[in-house]
């Protein structure tokens, strides 16, 4: 039996240090009271850590780990030692039941690596899927997949990511048959490679999942809120995913120059502060921190390498939301159905 | 012998009609007073729409086109009748040495797929590459290849595309050794496909090309102005510019949404309306109108399809800019010494 109520994180992951991962533990704590925690890594540091954190304290276990993957480690020479990691023995406390997820700000590739061949896979699937919410213009945001575990992927792989993605905006977002769309280099069903019209075939077919299929995508749509699932391979949502990060900085940056240009437009610049502040609150990756690998008998949870405390917090809110919504058992079920169907 | 103080346009592809199409020539005319038009298309409707221009019709002629290509018309059946059409006639204007580059603002398959059949290749390149160059905070823009001519690549198509690409950007910016980045999921050596890696490999050897390798670039740095050229197969780079495309149009939509919240961010904003006019004029996908099918035997640029009056203007005055930088021989020259060199 897992006991849900445990959150692994690796406490030694990330860019900001164990200060900033501790100081996020104990704000997502403060929403979660219930939400305890294995703090994964090195004894004496987490000790001396949580110091700061007294309230901290009686909701955490310290799980000692001596070693810490690097951040541009391969995956390879990471995997050899994981079971002296913090990222790896975050991922075995979830194998073993003693956690309901597990969240590192860590090395993606050795994270991808370990929760593989730790978790495996759940039936059905091939492999595993890197999954974010991205800010939409809509009411909701959209869950954006893969976004990086696999550089190339045929449409079999494409099909499980939709039925994956779908399963994933039903929990997290209460949509009983979300839209969901291919990305694509244009709309009309000639458009792109083999794998994504093959793919576009199969989801037009299996008109007995909880999944709408709208057809094709482009990237100057993807924050529109016309969908709430995109599905490409890991290149492609690699490349979205930070050309659009960087899109956005860039234009903030524009911004920050206009404004800056003349003395009229500084003033024009304190007055509206507000306007600004929300936009970059909208904008602020911290808030829409914590990608998922689905597709693995487990939750692990993703948080950048440069997430702050509140960007800490934010993955470790969104995998107790997975936790608490059984996010696992719901992708089994979907894709039971799917096989099913085809089978 | 090429007449190069004539270009060819169009005047029927693109959205927004003949109207607009003129109304860009007339526009560019002014800028380059000696350049002459070969205006292709329904010679009635052109007859009829040079009347608002007057001072045009001493600088140009109609060729007369019975008929267009649909702006969803797949390639092969456009290609079929490309002689009967203004887009193919255009294209024939180049061959035959009567312009010195044709502007289409019309479907982008067919495009290539015409000016590829009609002018062919340059001796050493295998398949054309859409390039464009993209804004970014830096002295100057970036020119992006390929932006969607070819949905997949192999290594040698990404080096020839980075030897074109770093022609293109000598021309253009008059720099002596381009920076060249291959588009990646990561910036390490063993990150992204075969592809890519067996092309960064080859690059890196070339130190005898007149450009400078700097490795891998990721999508949230192409604005940054690191790079003078980003090289990536058709569907990354068509995800990547659509992205980020769709991505600035967000952030600003957000903007006017955060202005318009509260009467004190209404005020802000208008005071200071001459910033944000600034980064709306920075943004305009209309002032960096104008990609280009290199590798080719002649000048094609391809215009934005919902190109306004000044986007045409711009798409024009870009291909005017090559004819006279003779582009063609540029490259050829460029991909002589490297196909001399790797042989």
């Amino acid at each position: 039996m897992t006991d849900s109520s445990f959150i692994a994180v690796d406490a030694m992951g990330g860019d900001k240090g164990l200060a900033v991962m501790l100081a996020g533990v104990a704000r997502a704590r403060h929403r979660f009271p219930d939400m305890r925690f294995l703090l994964v890594g090195d004894e004496t540091a987490i000790r001396e850590g949580l110091q700061s954190h007294p309230n901290l304290t009686a909701n955490s276990e310290i799980v000692h780990a001596p070693e810490v993957v690097g951040s541009s480690e391969k995956a390879g020479v990471a995997l050899r030692r994981a079971k002296k990691t913090s990222m790896g023995i975050a991922i075995d406390m979830v194998k073993q039941g003693r956690a309901g997820a597990a969240v590192s700000s860590g090395n993606t590739g050795a994270l991808m690596a370990m929760a593989k061949l730790s978790l495996r896979m759940l039936p059905g699937i091939d492999r595993p899927a890197l999954a974010a919410m991205l800010p939409t213009l809509g009411d909701n945001d959209v869950v954006v997949l893969d976004l990086g575990a696999n550089t190339e992927c045929d449409a079999r792989n494409l099909i499980q990511f939709a039925v994956m993605g779908a399963a994933y905006a039903r929990t997290n977002m209460d949509l009983a048959s979300p839209r969901v769309a291919l990305l694509n280099i244009g709309s009309e069903d000639q458009k792109g490679t083999d794998e994504i019209r093959d793919a576009a075939a199969a989801l037009r077919e299996a008109t007995h999942l909880p999944l709408t299929f709208t057809g094709f995508i482009e990237g100057d749509r993807l924050s529109r809120g016309e969908v709430d699932v995109i599905v490409c391979d890991g290149f492609s949502g690699n490349i979205a995913l930070k050309t659009a990060e960087g899109t956005a900085r860039f234009v903030a940056d524009l911004l920050k120059r206009a404004f800056r240009s003349s003395i009229r437009s500084k003033i024009g610049f304190l007055i509206s502060k507000p306007a600004t502040e929300l936009l970059r609150h909208h904008l602020d990756p911290n808030i829409h921190n914590g990608a998922v690998f689905l597709g693995l008998n487990g939750i692990v949870v993703k948080s950048h390498g440069g997430a702050t405390e509140l960007g800490v917090a934010t993955a470790i809110a969104a995998a107790a939301k997975m936790v608490r919504d059984d996010l696992t058992r719901r992708i089994s079920e979907d894709l039971g159905n799917f096989e099913a169907k085809v089978a």
